[in-house]
């Protein structure tokens, strides 16, 4: 038995899909902390004394800034737990098209969530459906796996 | 050898408790931010300007809001973590009661972290208590892991 | 086939590696919610009234604390996308002195990112250098991922 499990994942071909998503998912998160920079430096507002002092200025908050903020905060709330949650759904057999379907409109979801939220500002419903989709998304995977481990 | 990765997982009675745990906290935490929605309709008070202005008001800040937001914060600091390091400490072999046990003592300790914390204010140390056990669950097993990889 | 998934996971040497740091920057995302207590005590500085009270105080806010808590969301920010992208990076097959050192470098960079941001500040780039390396480095794991999983 020479597989490894590393290996035998990835001949799974869910799992190919599941990384994939990951990974994709991982870069728009992280983008967001160079978004923020971005905002901080176009609006020179800095949350650290030390920051602010190179521009001979004090701290200061600014909307532009605490929006993209927002927007990331809301992305820490709702993708790591899809990360753990949607893996543990993958174990519960789930038909191949259903649980790639989902994991692709979770992953569209959440970048036109932060495209309304934090790049142009759409009015509402914008950002609290991109939200639903994937918020709701989670909840389905989490009862299905809730019920299939009961 | 036509058993995947994923079945595998799911024969060992283990990852079983794992995975319905993972999904019962998965649950209770997407709950904080609907918990967080309706506190903020039922105070009007919103982050965006794009929210408030519906009810032709101004973005506030509301301490029914911001204390389950410091909630959900408290689980965005513990929970994924142990969803990891429990995972993690599972490969090292534990006893199978031990093992479930802690897992389900740091669930039960999560809900009552979040009814003593949003719910019904409860005068300490019944937030410190519930927050200290999820806590410490989560060093024991991320000390017994370190020990057991070193 | 008496091998259970864990198991096979174990004999895995990246998966040791993995499993090792792991438990360590789970340890030291900990670490910061101690740590933050402790700046809380000493300033008493807190966030709830019913904290407050116990000393005749109302609840607030101190640069202090804060400096803390925005090393800890930084960590947040940072370290569960890492524990994720980097376990999918490892399915990709990376060679094992490569993926190792990764995790190395990433780890050490987190805990000098604490040290200089909330334990002895030091002037930048200190910090801007530390966050980075980690940074980059998650950002190198998910485009090989991306690429591997295309």
């Amino acid at each position: 038995m020479s597989t490894t499990v590393f290996e035998g994942l990835v001949q799974q071909p869910i799992f190919r899909t599941y990384a994939f998503y990951v990974a994709l998912l991982g870069l728009k998160m992280l983008a967001m902390s160079g978004f923020t920079g971005i905002q901080r430096m176009k609006n020179l507002a800095f949350a650290n004394a030390e920051d602010a002092q190179t521009y001979k200025l004090k701290p200061k908050v600014h909307e532009d800034v605490e929006r993209v903020r927002r927007a990331h905060l809301n992305d820490l709330e709702n993708i790591p737990i899809f990360f753990i949650v949607s893996l543990v759904y993958l174990t519960t057999n789930p038909s191949l098209f259903l649980a790639s379907t989902l994991i692709q409109i979770f992953t569209v979801a959440r970048f036109i969530h932060t495209f309304v939220y934090a790049v142009i500002v759409i009015p509402q419903p914008a950002r609290a459906l991109s939200w639903g989709t994937g918020y709701f998304i989670t909840i389905y995977m989490a009862v299905c796996s809730l019920l299939h481990y009961l």
